[in-house]
């Protein structure tokens, strides 16, 4: 076991930008945490790439954080937290939350009617990520499911207020209000961007669940129960690596973090890999 | 220089699904001609890889229909062909055929007023593939260029007349009516799917230049040159493999190929690998 400093950093990776979502949420309630983001962009999606794929990426992004001598990782991608998640708590000796089981559990602390939905990329609808959380948490849940494979291209458009988006949203919603849910699961960490036109579509009374902001709580908990929050009464220091750099990065990544990218650097993918 | 047999047949390969489009047009132009197909849908997308990994796997790729036996390769996919077409000529002794000269080609004997529009995803439009191709080919040319992100997952979800697809290609296609072009390259293999929606946006006056139909008839003139035209009077024989077949690949797939996908089978992408 090891002992953390208080004043070490959160660590955050995700397959891309849409773990910025996250990373914003945990900024915004842990705001004195100095926090350190790595996005594989160089390798995303993660969502179309076979299991072993998925955890060997995601060990060596942990790795790469571990280096930088965090006390605590964040998965902020529902792929890598839903494939790789057990494989990395069993090899690395530092807590690790992932966004699923904090979005499930947010879920059904919030339903009422016991109906949930949940909406994500192929990828994690097609391997049941969160409906099998959720009925392992709570057998007599019922769970609709549906991919959206749209909102992520969209979310990275930026077409926030176009009507095509609330067309979009329609064809995939309508689905959860013919199944009258009450709860609805943001499970990929672009959705956040698109939740006014899908809360416009569903209507007040259905409750959207942001598992980003789930798992913030989750890791302030974590660090109160550890005794390892930061005690510091200065806003906390952000630092935000990448694989890849691609043109119109820090306009796009900035729309997700909802503030500006001060420091970023590239990183080579190839030191990633531990030989 | 190898000799080959008239009856073998013609390979293309393409990173999924897009290069079926391709496929589709070579089989209704040159009917009986024996065809195989490769989609490496286990390592899909090819755009946002960097491009010796876009070599690396195109040399397996071209490799894997090389064991076939074949007599000629098509690259079906746009990001593919141009960025590794050189190396696999430099390579391979076998004619092969990439999407985007053929297409800028007809393009350029096409318009009539010298103004060539260009659409693809974000990884063909920001290396120019298109635009520097054609102005190698005619430096007077006017090239105007756009990305489309979502036209891909439009055209995967099938959404072919629905009215979000029109307010999408709306938006995209409005810069190429202001900027008065008579032609409109198709420089991505899944928008032939979405022709008759962007025909109608850009008004009837405006030629779309499909690049796998301009790829189509270059092999054929090319099969002709070289005197290993398929003589045969029976309809050709048309195998597909890809290396991962996800959910729902099948139906996806014959709406690409537009007809039915019989001889289908999923190859281990570890064997593509040559140590």
């Amino acid at each position: 076991m090891h002992f953390f400093n208080k004043s070490a950093p959160i660590g955050i990776f995700d397959s891309g930008i849409g773990g910025l979502t996250v990373a914003k949420r945990v900024m915004s309630i842990l705001t004195n945490e100095n926090i350190i983001y790595f996005g594989d962009t160089a390798r995303v999606p993660y969502g179309s790439k076979s299991n072993s794929t998925v955890i060997e990426y995601s060990i060596q992004d942990a790795q790469f954080l571990i280096k930088k001598n965090v006390k605590l990782i964040i998965v902020a991608c529902n792929t890598a937290s839903s494939i790789a998640l057990d494989t990395l708590r069993e090899k690395f000796d530092i807590p690790i939350i992932g966004v699923i089981e904090p979005g499930a559990n947010l879920a059904l602390e919030t339903t009422k009617n016991r109906k949930i939905g949940v909406i994500g990329t192929s990828a994690t609808i097609n391997n049941k990520a969160y409906s099998e959380k959720l009925k392992q948490l709570d057998s007599k849940i019922e769970v609709f499911e549906k991919a959206c494979p749209l909102f992520v291209p969209i979310a990275e458009e930026g077409w926030l207020n176009h009507p095509a988006t609330k067309l979009v949203a329609k064809e995939y919603l309508q689905y959860f209000i013919d199944n009258n849910v009450d709860t609805l699961v943001l499970g990929c960490t672009h959705y956040p961007l698109l939740a006014a036109t899908i809360q416009e579509i569903m209507g007040e009374k259905v409750t959207l669940i942001d598992s980003g902001f789930a798992a913030s709580l989750q890791v302030e908990n974590h660090l109160k129960g550890r005794g390892i929050r930061n005690d510091s009464v200065q806003l906390g220091t952000k630092e935000f690596y990448v694989s890849d750099l691609p043109d119109k990065f820090k306009s796009v990544a900035e729309r997700f973090l909802g503030s500006e990218l001060t420091h970023i650097e590239k990183i080579d993918v190839e030191s990633l890999i531990v030989r």
